[in-house]
């Protein structure tokens, strides 16, 4: 790996307290002219989909690297540690399911090992901040350019824990799909991508039959074929203010938004609720 | 630009999501030696008013560098991306009234283009994600020493779109302005500029007579002449615990704080409400 | 200092306004080869007390520098500017109580300064902003190799401000503690240490008897001896899910957390209350 190495930290930590600091110093320490980009904090407290979600869509564009992400609710249980090669860079942390999608996005797995060589971890680990003591690092001595295999054992790629694959459905009158993240600017982002918009007409009907009753700021509509008319669009500005509007994402996903407002407000969805967009 | 390049980014694209990650990404790809410092990325979604501020306010203390800004509710639309040149740096960002503020900070507008080069950008833009797809990109091309002719035609700085200036109006009793900011810590920067307090007294009155009626954790006192008693200070601690005090704030502006409390919520105000100082 | 000059930043400034961008400014203005690591700017407005304790267990993990801490409610009163010089690092912060916990991490003090130097601070010096016109440049200089002699004249150590310690009284059948810090996770960290758990038995209880009563997802158990059973584990996976666990935390410290939830609401206690472990 000549030039800059590149490391990334992708993890639910939070931003308050000094973890996330103690990783950067971790990794400062043991590879002062690493780089560090850090992806998210805020990856809500043990949710592994979310993070694996924002990594996955986020890590083409970063700088080919050693990228760690840590969403970690069986810390220092028998889950596994692991660090993965990709033809794009490298990911590192637990074996829940949080690596995999990114390592698509990658390329694929194209080798794995288990994290259990000690000289490669602190030399105490603590049982609940594998952050600092496992994944940052192995991950700084990666970017250093060591070899994978020093890390610990050869493992199965097939054997890495996967998350279930999200709803997606499509028929001939449109197409049903999970919701898969909401943004900052309670854009809905679909597991659908985005090529499922071709066949439509110009105006769409948007509909959460599978939504959760929740507090919004209007009444919810429910119920199947009615649903709320959107525009498609490729921008929020195509739907008039306060419009829906149904678009290809940034990460080239089906996403429902509110031209300058929120469509999770809107729609009274939250992630894995099911959306239908037809017409 | 010798020596190291550097970039900064203003943003309301929050710290939940990928989308900061990947434009430092993008520009670690294309400019690896650049270094970045994150001004805010908290502006609260589509305040074009509260993102100028913020950076303007900022930018003088950074280091000479490209300054990227986006707060861009009509990103994908007919508005324009522009790079302005100023004495002081370079800025990128939409052309919807967020940079010039801190082009005039920075000396002024000296020279502008529209951002129209495609071999500068991504090889396909998204709708609705320019800081990833244009700004970044361009912003890593100047960074580098790529002159601002190849980034798109040159425009005139004169037809750059510029927010109404805030109001301000001294009269022989004190003055009157417009709230500009509110901080992290409740403080309430007027548009007012510190020189206005000279004439005062050591005893001031602060009114906000056309606030909107909030929830305040105590009774909002309204109306014009009575108002509430400060101390003009130089810090917090020149007022009593809990007492306002009304200050020339560090970036130069009359601010009115509480010593150890949030005068935001003392006074029930918000930016664009009107705010005097008599006395 | 040879190789990369290291400087970290721990304040309450928030990540909304333009004040943590000001200090990396002045630092890459005056030490452009320095590189900075972020500890937290989220530590609750002038809660010096948690300042410290973030700072405490963090900076044994960042790489030998300069570390910057300011959560400073007497900005600009008669309150000193200081430097600290330990075998560690150096620190650089109001004389408060915030430093003194994190130079004890970093082997004590061995040398202290008082930031009187005018030729070391910024030009004009701000009343309320002293992150950016004293600490940041200060800690630039150090940074590059100035000695810490320059920065002002030396001040006992012993006559630092000192917060006062934390109630921990250990007696035969357990211990009761103050609350020290909540974590981002809602997990209870207590200000003894994990030796302090060694004599206790796999099960505990835990109490709470002084907590200040809180809304609470559930009831809070209150009353002395009762209290709640809790594994004693290492980790939160030890505790089925939805179980109270104390356990030894990363920071050497016991904690109460909830294996899958968040402590913090189950025992309706905030830092400062008493926790008691019995069993």
């Amino acid at each position: 790996m000549p030039g800059t190495p590149w490391i990334s930290l992708t993890t639910d930590y939070g931003l308050s307290d000094g973890f996330v600091a103690a990783c950067h110093g971790v990794i400062a320490r043991l590879a002062p002219a690493a780089r560090v980009i850090d992806v998210t904090h805020l990856v809500p407290p043990a949710d592994v989909r979310h993070g694996a979600a924002v990594l996955a869509q986020t890590v083409a564009y970063l700088p080919v690297g050693v990228h760690v992400a840590v969403v970690d609710p069986g810390v220092g249980t028998a889950r596994r540690g692991v660090a993965l090669a990709t033809p794009g860079g490298l990911l590192v942390g637990p074996d829940n399911g949080l690596l995999p999608d990114a390592a698509d996005a990658l390329g694929g797995v194209t080798a794995a090992v288990e994290l259990t060589n000690p000289a490669w971890l602190a030399p105490r680990v603590s049982g609940t901040f594998h952050g600092r003591d496992v994944f940052a690092p192995v991950a700084a001595r990666l970017a250093l350019g060591a070899s994978l295999d020093e890390a610990g054992p050869a493992i199965d790629p097939a054997g890495l824990v996967r998350l279930p694959e999200p709803i997606v459905a499509a028929d001939p009158g449109g197409f049903t799909a999970e919701v898969l993240t909401v943004d900052h600017f309670g854009n809905v982002q679909l597991a659908a991508t985005a090529e499922l918009l071709d066949g439509l007409a110009p105006t769409v009907r948007v509909s959460a039959p599978a939504a959760a009753p929740l507090p919004a700021p209007e009444p919810v509509e429910q119920g199947g074929a009615s649903g709320r008319v959107a525009v498609r669009g490729r921008t929020f500005g195509d739907a008039r203010p306060g419009e829906l509007v149904v678009h290809p994402d940034s990460a080239g996903r089906v996403a429902v938004a509110v031209n300058g407002g929120r469509a999770v407000d809107r729609l009274g969805v939250r992630p894995g609720d099911l959306v239908r967009i037809s017409g």
